[in-house]
């Protein structure tokens, strides 16, 4: 935050955690009161995203304007990240310091990146910044007791949009924490994949963290099921203590 | 914290961020304040360390006891564990809930976990719960406007406690960001390797984030000399408009 509330061209991304409105850090509810606007990513204009309600929660009198996103990669994505864009080239041509709220961390899978690349391609001179935020892995081993690193292991992420295949690469290493982002469609293959590396005992599923609905429970118990679109896995390194706490 | 301040016997590790009081969650905040003694690890009985520095800055009202740890491996560090172990059993046995203070993350690479198991093998129905923290890779990477992650991209996370070897392994993945902990007196032999890789590039290295000295600057400009213990190295995955922002 270089230069919160001086009404120059700023964008900021803003971390807000995975769903626990307790999880915002004291910097990320600056960042929001500080901001002249504050939008958020939403399935449509009037659906109230995950990350717009974190910031009701947390920042109760910080309006918010939606931006109409789309999640499956296609021109329909495409159209929508231009609108979004230029909805906030808009405000920033008016003068105003925009805050982009996002579920987790800004710079780990999240959309703000690209949407801050559309920004700046229009309008070079837009300050762009991030606010770090929890990430839905951390909030998971906290909430299940499992801890991921202690001395010289390794810890990788990885998604599984494009199905199981990174995950069993990242299985290779049995002294290696892996962590799997959207993978819930995948998740009855995933299991195969960690079954078949003897990793299955310990490996932890959980959806809509800090949120209504939410569940954390075993991969074994759930792999018969796709789940949802945000689950996160998260596998401990093999024979460490994880997840016997 | 499924039971704050229930007069319990708890063990609370509260993750407070890499150094700035304003990444301190507000789950954290509540975590010190409910809790009936806070501990944080220190060089000596008499050294302010890093965490409570946070917790001073965070939460001014809340007192602090020092437990002494030792880093380097051996049986001085030995001996300082189970000394500190014995005195958060001697809390805990007095009726007390009791919240140690970790930089970063309890669950990644903090010393959180093994004094868990120590309390947790001497007094088996002391309840260990931990509170997630912005870890110090989150914060170099949003205070350097680097992006991490966009979209199936992978991200390694490694120590370079013994040497550069776990991070040569990991930038064989050109897609993959990689993260280097405590690093810092390796720090010209990394560099070295990320020459070599052709990964020097972009790749920036983090000091003392949210401290009073904090250095953040390109790996290749600081390759000279050996860096800080905590000190952390970012590498965007190659090719990635990491950096360029």
């Amino acid at each position: 935050m270089s230069s919160p509330g001086t009404g120059m061209n700023a964008l900021v991304g803003v971390g807000v955690g995975p769903g626990d409105p307790e999880l915002v850090t004291a910097r990320a509810v600056r960042a929001l009161r500080e901001a002249d606007r504050v939008v958020a990513p939403a399935s449509a204009v009037d659906a109230v995203g995950r990350a717009e309600s974190i910031v009701r929660q947390a920042c109760p009198d910080v309006p918010v304007e939606r931006l109409a996103f789309e999640m499956a990669p296609g021109p329909a994505r495409d159209r929508a990240l231009g609108q979004a864009a230029g909805r906030v080239v808009e405000l920033l041509d008016a003068g105003l310091q925009v805050a982009f709220v996002t579920l987790g961390d800004p710079n780990v899978y999240s959309t703000f990146p690209t949407l801050a690349a559309v920004v700046r391609a229009q309008r070079p001179a837009t300050t762009v910044e991030t606010v770090p935020g929890i990430t839905a892995f951390q909030a998971l081993a906290a909430q299940a007791g499992t801890v991921l690193l202690t001395g010289t292991e390794r810890l990788h992420l990885v998604t599984a949009l494009d199905g199981p295949g990174a995950v069993a690469r990242a299985l290779v290493d049995p002294d290696a924490a892996v962590v799997v982002y959207k993978g819930g469609r995948h998740l009855p293959a995933i299991a195969k994949a960690l079954a078949a590396a003897g990793r299955l005992d310990g490996a932890l599923v959980g959806e809509l963290l800090g949120l209504p609905g939410e569940r954390v429970t075993s991969v074994a118990d759930a792999a018969a099921a796709p789940a949802s679109y945000l689950a996160t896995v998260v596998v401990p390194p093999a024979g460490s203590a994880g997840g016997s706490r």
